[in-house]
């Protein structure tokens, strides 16, 4: 039995030694590498965070004190720590572990995370409430650099810094949010990092103010006076001790004793403070300390090699985006590219390589991402924002307001529209048809697949105005890349089948599903026609309208919630246009969605054949033998 | 003919001489006084930039150099020194100028704002466009001390400053937003303005470097290496230059020459610059200097007293909701309120003063106001955040995943629900009902009048979950409160009269439209049930689904965009109960609003008892003389 194995709760680590620290370190470290080198998940992170973790649990009392982790993707070491290694086996599988904190599944995820930027809020939300109701515990909030660069964590510094609360704010500085960090900020925390002048600099104050006093009266006087500036160079958190923080570091994430000591500083300081704490992100894990950005997020690997599987055949959406993104700016040089710190995981990369002057890393910031876009296309220029459909939810006002109110022709590209899988529930795209459809002036689109797309990215640049375009994270759907861009007739669907009894209405690539699920109804004698809406705004209605007429039955399958959904925007068409004789079944999620295999989410809620064809069947079942209540009988006879 | 009058564009201002500028800046604010003292707006932010206004459009050419205005609510002076003074009198009226700059208004108005701390990464994006465009102009943002506490302003200075781009970044510090302002950055520009110690530190310094190389080698050694550092105490806004920006100021913002002087300075310098402007809110109006709080946003008033004219008898929702909160905090030490800078506008004062250790006003910062509140809930507390509905638009993604997706009892009470009148499309509260009645675990309510809000705000707080509360701005309907409050029925609508012709259902004050039009409806023959929902979700899916069927003919009213709104929750009762043969007119906005009298705009979109009657004629005509179309007919005949 290994020294993990007697770790139940976090007090079981306070009687182990610094030798056994390290072994159950050693041990922790390859406890993760075996898990998400099956099951895929964060490792660089978590890897970076074994010793930080360890002494977090070690200085503090949990759950008395309260540790909210920003992000949350980097606790799988506390997680291992609060009594969850028998369960790690199943982390971010269905009905298993999740890669965050979550409140339902510990009483030591004080604050579930999966967005950036929310922990210092979230820490100062406890710290006020502990003061307030005479509690006695610590606060601490650990948040990673790159989480750093979004405005919500200067928020919540702000206002903290102006308080004399008792919190404790753990800058885990990795150098890296997913991509290797950007902005001022960055660069600040890399001159504390690295520039030897802060430690110089600090010896030869010293040295001089000593020396002063023996110069003369006069000089002596200066100096007292301007000793009180002087003592900023001394400080080298100067950016944040004017935030109101005392700042205590850099520190080295990975000495264990040294965190430990530093912590227990930090307890006994009032008022806000910062640790500047240096780690590195995948840390003891050779493949991931040279790969850190291939083994953020990775999917299972080879554990002795670091080789990552290859899993999927077909090029993602993502890829096809990305390559389609560059020949388009080939031909047109006014076309640029935004992203929040993902340029991997929106298909940036290449463009990035290709038009480094054209490509903008803003980090994590989408509220920026929305309205610098905005910015570029009123400075002449064509520029898409590619950010995955969850984090537009950090960016809507910008949208409906900077880009759409004012017409500005930004293409805002929706990675990840749909289920994500293992993530769960923070990373699920789907509220963004619900948020977005409704905005005035905006074209939003979906693509069936990764032609389709391509087409549809063309059509995105001659709109002379706000365009959404919707795609999931996954493999297309292998069919052939024309290689002659055109454009999609613009508020129109694309009817893929006819029928007379039904019609299945989808956008995305659930419209194959509907195709698949029409095969199976035409075995039992049903011909349903199959509609793919391509736009989500302006809906055709003429199209909807008409079969609704033709065929009376509706099913909408969509990979969202059904409330304010693609369905939803279908039953106000009929509603609009007076057409009350159809029924209309409505296939998606009624809650939030949890981790799991795509495919297991959608069957879950019968987007799949079979849950077409049990849907199909209500719809045609009631048409073979009308069951209508007693009400409608009498109104049927009325007539 | 004054000089105003002589200025038809900006260009016009260079030929005028000091003297002739003081008499303009004179004649702007009068023209100012008089227009707003009858169309109302916002007038202390505008008597605070005349000369920087001036300024600006002296040192820059516009419009080739773009000025970008953060909030925008301060272009008065702009407007009127660019070609607007004609129309200036028609100010925030129906068809009038826009109080807020509008790309479509004039040429000279580059960037739409309306909501806070935008600028920045507007004026990034121009910035930017212009250097890959290989034009040559200036790029200024205007943006305020209180705009600096929004997340979305960090991440334009972050992103900003580790460029190379050319851009101005003028902060007006009035050491106010629309309250004074909170936050460290706050107490941080607070000491830049008053600390003496800043200029006499560093005469104090120079001295002192000019002595020490006599003093002896070994010390000038230590000095020499020393004095990079040292420039740090010579630069009084180190936090801006941190981030990237050169900073210049604190300089006097009614200083017409000092200002021009420094932006020819700005001009000059390579890179991100910052100008640190000082100005006072109100300045040249007694009345607004003394109270720039009041004189922020203003309704008519007393030009002579300055005395504000008192328009409204019955109590608006937004008192109603303060003093019940005040009432109800008096039993339960729980519960604590949070504001994002407006303490006034969501009726918290009286909160504020009565319960000072329980009100947090976080300044421009909604994303970290409801994850704040978040945080406050799981530690113990029961928070309420008040925030308009537009800005709630700016933390959606906190409420989705901070509070929903966690099941956090928080109050998220959203004030200004609905169209607000002469602000406009920028801060009508028009899409909260279709973002927020999507969201999973939330319950989402919306009071009818001022006596159904105090009923709800008392259920939102007996409710363990996450609670939602619309109403709108404006006076209440002067009914009675009653002085003990009681629950609702969760999820319940009521009924507030009976018909069998048709139902008309809305939820907010739009029901009393709707019993007005059930009366003038009565008076023709027909006899209109009328329901308020009171929940937007869970909807009362029985109700809506008993009088669907009784009535056959609905009419949903709400003061919303239509897309997703309140009508579209009903559309998908039905469809998912299977309820067809209902013919619904939904009655909402179908764009973004213009600005106007509320009233007016909601008329416009027949959101009155004409509108209603228009929409149950066609209805009711229908079901005197059935229409349907031939393939209707043809069908008939088949059953």
């Amino acid at each position: 039995m290994g020294l993990l194995e007697s770790i139940h709760e976090p007090s079981d680590l306070r009687s182990l030694d610094s030798v056994q620290l390290a072994e159950l370190a050693e041990e922790i470290r390859r406890q993760m590498i075996s898990v998400v080198s099956v099951n895929g998940g964060h490792l660089a992170p978590n890897l970076g965070v074994v010793e930080l973790t360890l002494a977090l649990h070690r200085a503090f009392v949990t759950p008395k004190d309260k540790i909210v982790w920003d992000v949350g993707h980097q606790t799988y070491v506390h997680k291992l720590l609060t009594g969850r290694l028998a369960a790690f086996k199943t982390l971010r599988q269905f009905n298993g572990l999740s890669g965050f904190p979550k409140r339902s599944e510990s009483e030591y995820d004080f604050f579930g995370t999966g967005h950036s930027s929310t922990s210092i809020s979230a820490a100062v939300g406890f710290a006020q409430a502990r003061d307030l109701l005479h509690e006695k515990y610590h606060v601490v909030a650990v948040i990673g650099d790159g989480a750093m660069t979004g405005g919500m964590a200067y928020e919540a510094l702000n206002y903290a810094g102006q308080t004399e609360m008792n919190l404790i704010v753990v800058l885990n500085d990795n150098e890296m949010s997913i991509a290797p960090n950007v902005g001022a900020i960055s660069s600040y925390l890399n001159r504390l990092r690295t520039d030897p002048r802060y430690d110089k600099r600090k010896a030869d104050v010293e040295y001089l103010l000593k020396r002063i006093p023996r110069i003369g009266n006069k000089v002596a006087k200066a100096a007292e006076k301007a000793k009180d500036g002087l003592k900023y160079l001394l400080v080298p958190g100067l950016w944040f001790e004017e935030l109101g923080f005392t700042y205590l570091g850099p520190i080295d994430g990975h000495n264990l004793g040294l965190l430990e000591q530093v912590f227990e500083q930090a307890k006994q300081k009032k008022g806000p403070v910062l640790v500047h704490v240096l780690t590195r992100k995948g840390k003891g894990y050779l493949p991931a300390e040279q790969n850190p950005d291939v083994f953020h997020g990775v999917g299972p690997f080879d554990r002795e090699t670091g080789e990552v599987f290859k899993g999927i055949t077909p090029p993602t959406y993502t890829q096809v985006f990305g390559e389609t993104l560059c020949a388009l700016a080939r031909e047109d040089e006014k076309i640029v590219a935004i992203t929040a710190a993902m340029p991997g995981g929106t298909g940036l990369n290449q463009f990035a390589r290709e038009f480094p002057q054209r490509f903008f890393d803003v980090g994590i910031a989408e509220q920026h991402a929305v309205t610098f876009a905005a910015g570029l296309a009123f400075g002449g220029l064509k520029p898409v924002v590619a950010i995955y459909s969850t984090f537009y939810q950090r960016a809507y006002d910008q949208v409906l307001h900077d880009v759409c109110l004012q017409k500005a022709p930004v293409v805002l590209a929706i990675d990840r529209a749909g289920v994500v899988g293992d993530d769960g529930p923070t990373h699920h795209g789907v509220f963004d048809i619900s948020f977005l459809r409704v905005i005035p002036n905006l074209t939003f689109m979906a693509a069936k697949d990764e032609n389709e797309l391509r087409h549809m990215l063309f059509t995105a640049f001659r709109l002379d105005g706000p365009v959404a375009l919707r795609y999931p994270r996954s493999a297309g759907q292998g069919v052939a890349l024309e290689p002659e861009l055109r454009e999609i007739p613009y508020g129109k669907g694309e009817v893929l089948r006819e029928g007379k009894d039904l019609t299945l209405i989808s956008a995305g690539p659930l419209v194959y599903t509907c195709l698949a699920a029409a095969q199976e109804l035409r075995q039992r004698g049903w011909e349903a026609a199959v509609i793919n809406l391509r736009f989500l705004r302006p809906l055709d209605e003429e199209l909807i309208i008409h079969y609704a007429r033709q065929t009376k039955r509706l099913i909408t399958v969509e990979d969202h919630i059904l409330d304010g959904g693609m369905g939803s925007a279908v039953l106000e068409v009929l509603a609009d246009r007076g057409v009350t004789d159809v029924r209309v079944e409505r296939l998606g999620y009624e809650d939030f969605v949890d981790q799991g295999p795509i495919a297991v989410l959608q069957q879950s809620r019968g987007l799949s054949v079979k849950g077409i064809l049990a849907a199909a069947d209500r719809l045609l079942g009631q048409a073979r033998t009308p069951r209508g209540s007693l009400h409608d009988l009498v109104r049927l006879k009325a007539r």
